[in-house]
Parts: C-alpha cells; sequence; structure tokens
C-alpha cells in the first residue's frame, strides 16, 4: 500500500469544481465540506489510503473500527444555476511531506480525470488577537485571472505561507492545467469554528450557486467538534510551543 | 529488500480464520499466539521480512543469529467442530508509520489469497488502576456484524484508538473484502501478561473450537518473557514519559 | 509524485556547461544564476517538482501562489567565444537526504541527454573571521583535470566535506561521464552575499566567456534577498546552535 | 538514484567468501580489509552508491571531491590453499534502517551471483573496561554448522544485539542460501584499533589461507585515521551521550 484511490463510482460531471475539506486549522474546511455533504446528500464514489496517514483504527460508541482516510463526495447540478461538485473531506492529512506531495498527486489525478478545470481550497488563518465578526477572509491563487474570481468574493490578498494540502494544491495544480484559488477565514484556530467555516462557504457559494440551508451548519461544526474528540484532539488554547508547530497540531 | 512475503508452501485451508499475534501491550496477542503454536504443532509456512523492521541480528545462547522476522503458520482442523487458522507470530511491528501499512497490506493480501474472511487481532489494552481477575475484554470490529460476533464472547465495546497492527488491520480489513475484530485484554503492559492471554485465548476459542491443554500458556508466556530480554526490553512499570511513548515500548 | 523533470521545450546545444544555482550559504549560486538569467534573458525550458521539497505555497504580493521548485534555462552561445549554458536555478534543495540523491540523478540525467560535459556548482564556504575583499575562492573537483581548471581560476584547493547539491553533484557526476568542479567564495553566510557571487561569476566567466553587465549584480542580490524573506529565512547572524545546523538554515 | 550495484567487470570466482569490511565500531572491519585490498593488490570490480548515503563531497588535499561509497574488490587464489575472496570496502554503511536493508539486500544479490555461499563479517565488540591483549574474539552465525566454524577459530558465541550491516548480513543471509558469521574483537571503539584488526584477520585467515604480510596492518590504519580525519570523525573517548548512540558514531 502506497497512496490508493479506490473508485467505487466513476460520476460523469460537467466541469466539476473541486472543493478540499480535509482538517486544518480551525478545522474551517472540514466543517464547510461537512456541511454540504450532509445538506445535499451527495453520494460518496471513492476513498483515498494512505501509508502516510497514522496506523491506528478509532473506534466510536458503536464499536465500529474506522481508520484514517479521505473520502470523494460529488454533486450533480440540480438546476441550471448550481455547478457540478467533487468534494474532498476526509479526517486527516498526510503525516510527511513526501505523503503529503503523494496525496496532493493523486487528488489532481483524479479531479484531471473527471474533467475539473477549478479547486478550491478552504481553510483557517490563523490570528491571536480578537476576531472581528464576521471573520474577514483571505485568498491566494494559482494564476492572476484565478485570483480575480477570489477577490471578487471579497477577499483580500494574502502574503505569506499557507501550508498542507490547502496551499501545495493551489501551487501544484497548473501543472495538470488546473486553476486552484484558497479562500481562508481568521479564526483562533484551536476549535472547531463554526463561523468561520459559514463565511468561507457563503463566500464560495457565490461561485457554486448551492441552494444549501446554512442553519445547520453547527450542527456540521458539532459534528467535527465530537470526531475531533474521538481523535484525542485537544481543543485547548494552544501554548507557545504548540503554536510553533501549528502545522502539526490540526493533522490527525 | 521492501516487504516481502516469502511462502515455503501454500497450504490449501477451508475459509481460515487468521489470528494476529505480533508483539504488543502485554505481549498478550505474541503469548496466545506462541501458546497455539506450540500446543497445535502448526507447521510454519512463510515469513515476512520487512526494511521497515530494525537493522541488527540477535544472538541467543546458542550462538545462532535471528533477525527481525514474522512468521506464518497454519492449523488444519482435526474434527468438525474446529476451524482452520492462520497464525501470524513475530518478534516485531514495523518501525515506522509507512512500514506498518505495507506489512498490513502484505498481510492481507495473504489473508485473502489464502480464502480468509475473519481477522482476529489480540492485544492488550493497558490499565494503570489494578486489574480484577479475570481481566475484562474489551473489542472493536470492522463492521456491525461482525462487532457482534465480538460482544458475544463477552467483551466490551472500547471507544478510543486501537494503535499499531492489532488497530489497522481491522479498520483496513474492509478494502480486502474481509471482516475483522479485536479482541483486548487489560493489562498493566509492562510485562508478559499470561493471564491477559489466556482470557483472549479462551474467548477466541468459543469461535475456534480448537483442542488446546490451557496450561502450558505459563510456558509460551516465560518463553516470551525470554526472548524479550534476549532484544533488550526492560520489564520494569514504565515511568510517565514511557507511557507517553507506550506505542514504542512495545515494538521491538 | 516523486522527483519530475518538466521540460516544455528540449534545447538544442552544443557542449553546454551546466552551472548550478541552487540556494545555500550565502545564497551565493542563486545570486550569480539570477544575474545570469536577468542579464541573458535566458528562456526557462523546464521545472523539477519533487516530493522531497516543503509542502506549502507561498505567496506574494501580487497574490499568486509559488511553490518550491527548480526551473532549467538554457542561453545559446551569442559569438565564437561565449559557452552555450544550462543553468539549474530554484528556490529550495530537497528536505532530506534521500530527496538530494533523487534531484542529482534527475539533473545529472538531464545535463547528460542535452550533451554536457561539465558541470560548476557554485557556493560559499562560511567563515566566522573578517574575510578580505575580495573574498577568496577555494575549489574542488571530480578529477585533477579538472580541478586543474579551477585551479586556473585562481582558486585554492579546499580540504574538507561539502554539503548539499554543491557537493554532492561532483561526487556523481563521474557516474554519468560528466565532470564537475565546485567554486566557492568565503562568505559570512548569513545573508545574500553579493560581492562573494560577484567573485565565483567572475571566475567562473574566464571559462564561459559570457559578455554580461555585472553592473546589476547587485539588484539579484537584492531579488534574492526579498524572496527569502518571503520565504520566512531570517538574515541575522546564526548563533552557535544554527550555526552547526547550517546544513539546513540555507534550505527553504 | 536508490541503491545501484554499479559493475566494471564480472570476475569468475571459485566459491569465493565474502569478506565485510565497512566501517563500524574500532573500524575493525575497515582496516583488516583495505589491509587485505593494500597487501593482495586486488582489482576493484564495482561500486555500490546509495541514495541512503549522506549528501555530501569529501575533498582530500589533492582537491578531488569523493562522495559516500561502498566498493567491491575481487581475489584469485594464487596457490592451492587460497580462497577466491570478494571484498566489500568503503567509507560508509547507510543512515537508515530501509537504507541498510536495501544495501544489504544489493551486497546479497551480488555475492549469490558470484557463487558464494560464506560471508564473513567482521567487527568490534565495544568494552568499556580495559582489554587485554591480544583481544578477545566473539563470533556469531546463520546456523549452527557455521556457528562451528567461528568457534574453531577460537571465538567464543557472542549473547545479544549486533548491530548494522555486520548484524543484518548473518540475519538476511540464509534468504539467499548463503551461510554467514561474524568475527568480533574487543576494542575500545573509539579509534582506528589496528591491534583488534590485525586479531579478526589472522583468525579470518585459518579460513582464508592468504598469504599476506601482517607487518603493513599497521599502515592501513594509519590510513583509516587519516580518513576518518577528513571525514571528521571525532576520535575522542566517547562520553555517555555518545555511548547511547553508538550504532551512529561509527557511521559517517
Amino acid at each position: 500500500m502506497v497512496c490508493i484511490v479506490h473508485l467505487t463510482e466513476k460520476p460523469v460531471l460537467n466541469d466539476p469544481i473541486l472543493i478540499e475539506g480535509l482538517p486544518g486549522i480551525g478545522f474551517v474546511a472540514n466543517i464547510a465540506t461537512l456541511h454540504l455533504i450532509n445538506e445535499l446528500k451527495t453520494p460518496m464514489f471513492g476513498q483515498i489510503h494512505s501509508s502516510s496517514f497514522q496506523d491506528l483504527a478509532i473506534t466510536t460508541d458503536n464499536g465500529k473500527a474506522r481508520h484514517p482516510t479521505n473520502e470523494l463526495y460529488y454533486h450533480k447540478a440540480r438546476d441550471n444555476e448550481e455547478r457540478d461538485l467533487i468534494i474532498l473531506y476526509g479526517n486527516t492529512q498526510a503525516l510527511t511531506t513526501f505523503g503529503q506531495y503523494e496525496l496532493c498527486g493523486k487528488i489532481l489525478d483524479t479531479a484531471h480525470d473527471l474533467g475539473s478545470h477549478l479547486i478550491i481550497t478552504l481553510g483557517g488563518l490563523r490570528r491571536d488577537e480578537k476576531i472581528t465578526q464576521p471573520p474577514k477572509l483571505y485568498c491566494a491563487a494559482s494564476n492572476t485571472e484565478t485570483l480575480k474570481k477570489a477577490t471578487d468574493l471579497g477577499a483580500q490578498i494574502i502574503e505569506g505561507q499557507i501550508y498542507g494540502i490547502a496551499g501545495l494544491l493551489i501551487g501544484l495544480s497548473p501543472l495538470w492545467n488546473i486553476n486552484a484559488f484558497c479562500l481562508l477565514a481568521e479564526t483562533p484556530g484551536y476549535y472547531a469554528d463554526a463561523a468561520a467555516a459559514r463565511e468561507v462557504l457563503q463566500a464560495t457559494n457565490k461561485i457554486l450557486h448551492i441552494k444549501a440551508d446554512m442553519t445547520r451548519l453547527d450542527k456540521a461544526a458539532q459534528t467535527t467538534h465530537e470526531i475531533l474528540k474521538t481523535f484525542g484532539m485537544t481543543t485547548q488554547p494552544p501554548d507557545e510551543k504548540a503554536k510553533e508547530k501549528e502545522t502539526y497540531t490540526w493533522r490527525i
């Protein structure tokens, strides 16, 4: 086993947008995509397993064991406005640099095979100071034209480093002839941040045009919080040492 | 060399159950499977070598060098009750996450090739408080139906994380269309725990129906203890630091 | 993804010399090759991506995300004196030993395919004491004949270890039937050192015979300095601990 | 590049014995094999390069850069007594467990291809107390019959762990149908120990029957000492911390 994409179905999609929703700072992407999956009742069509995920099983109160995995869902537009979607959801990113590149390569292969030309990666931007509500949005993109799409959603340009899958996908996507931008909401980052998730989702939806009830987003945040607890992830404010290693704290 | 399964024989087995018995907390699985191998005089039909095992040789008082390895044994039912078995025994798990996934993949390939549909992983569940005798049993499974088999043996459902091969096998087995459950006995975990091994073995045997004398199980615990000593593994109660790293302490 | 050379063009070159210019001590090679790229307006004909580079994206003030990469440029001689060049420029070396070997193998494959018989690796040699201007030059080579070329440029023979790509390329090049020497200038090493870069470039040019204006070299140093800042690289003098790890400090 | 055996010649040998002489504790194997290479003027017929060796070049006073490598030499018997030999000499072992397994696999492939049925690995056994001269010899072997050969040379059976290539080769050799034993001499271990090297070599020679002058062995120790200095290896007695990590101190 190395990094395997296991498709149970190959959906026929019309220029789908891939939304990346793996765990990260504030679990913003995780909450936002879980909400879409719940609301749209999107079918799961594949799983990604990697030997760079943790080597353990996690059991829940029903005793069924789960292991670290990424899941692929799709949504077919229900009217002329909605966009076809591929949703990447999961309970982990890869543990190593090598594994992250390998995982990104597999995600980009899959997006390319399904005819995607745009990837939106979601996430949180950690802020130590008090965050005004609604939290501000930040963005970066694989090229100038795609950046325009993100700034049109009300996001400011971010300067600096974007760690993990959210950053790597926008850096590597041009090699697959795919455009990509990331949309990050300010967050304290140490709990499942529903407000930040709502903000990135509402902004993204100006492109997706998905008719989804936002009232139940808190439920997705609550579920995410419970999954975190199962995985033994702390939800206390990080101390200085933890902050240094923040790229790790949000990985399972 | 990466991870190689070296079969000296391909046994013809009837719907065999694979019992995982690699070193882990309290060496519960190690003792239990060594006892089965001793009592049933099961033939070894293969070895697994991995570049993720330690790079050393261990010599015993007869001067013969051994290296870290996993071994495969089989048992053919001797009457209408007994089940055919594949026993995975060894002196190590893999040292890295990558190696653990690779090893699991090879084990699952082998189980699948030999027609297995059920894997039982054994182990210890570390408890710091005093353990009432007989030690309590805990379980988790790859699906609800298989979980029922484990709870029928008198085990309670465990919530949390199951590290190492015992956890990874039940998490990954569905990808090979194999069911799996783990059975863990409470143990202080810092010595070769014969009582815990007896408990998981007796419970498992309600499924296996193996006619095996349990009186010599202490001998298997003693042998396991001596192997540990050869490998330089400490048998003192772990201090706080060691407990944090318990996923490592039980690997050779 | 592992380590991929992505060529957009295969230039036809006449016995080209490959100049290595990846980030290292004092960013000497980085500045020198960036200056050549700027002055000669050399076309980029390929990129090297590796899963041993960092897993992040870096955004600049225009919001366009970049990821760690190596780039290949070529220069065709404009008169009878100039030599054809392959310039290897980039914002990173590989993070691991394994990745460095893999990257070197790909660079040497490419150099060999394009008909190169000589590689010149540039760099800085860290000195704690005050450096007299112009900084002294040091060299080492893959064989005695090639070493003569380097000492003829006024460089002294260096004794000791040469870390990173600059050293590895001269050690491995004979396996590809390519000669190589390295040219290192003394530098304090903790900032983008234009003076050291000028020195290696002027010496190298006695072989390359490139007509390039050296007055704008400070601009290349300034650009390099700004790229470093974006990558969050410190430009303070290293403390004792940092010096021990100097092979890492100059990697992104 | 991963791990490559680069043969420049395939010698025809008669049941050759492979002598392993990579750097280790006291550099015993290194000195002993270098002495054989010097005295027998054995031709080098191959090199092993691995991406698990260090990523650097080492330059000597003649400015020629060397990189970490393993070399293969052969000796053809000059009379009816001498045995054909394959000598594995080098300036490094692999840096990682994975790399060590990979390297061993390649060594065993080569030994098998050249018709070898016996491998002798040499080394030092670190002793903190004063060592009586001549130093005592210890041994271990892949099987009982081969162990007899080693004890017949006057070596005592060692109990415990044998790290590195010396141990791994005797543990893995049976998978290639090759026998192997190791011969270790007591040594303080922190300098190039000519006395220990002489002891293992004289004992081994009862099997090899090589007519080699032992008077110049000190020269091989001196050369080894100088190579160590070039590689920046300390020759002071190790402190407590260093002793814990002794498996690393003797790797380059």
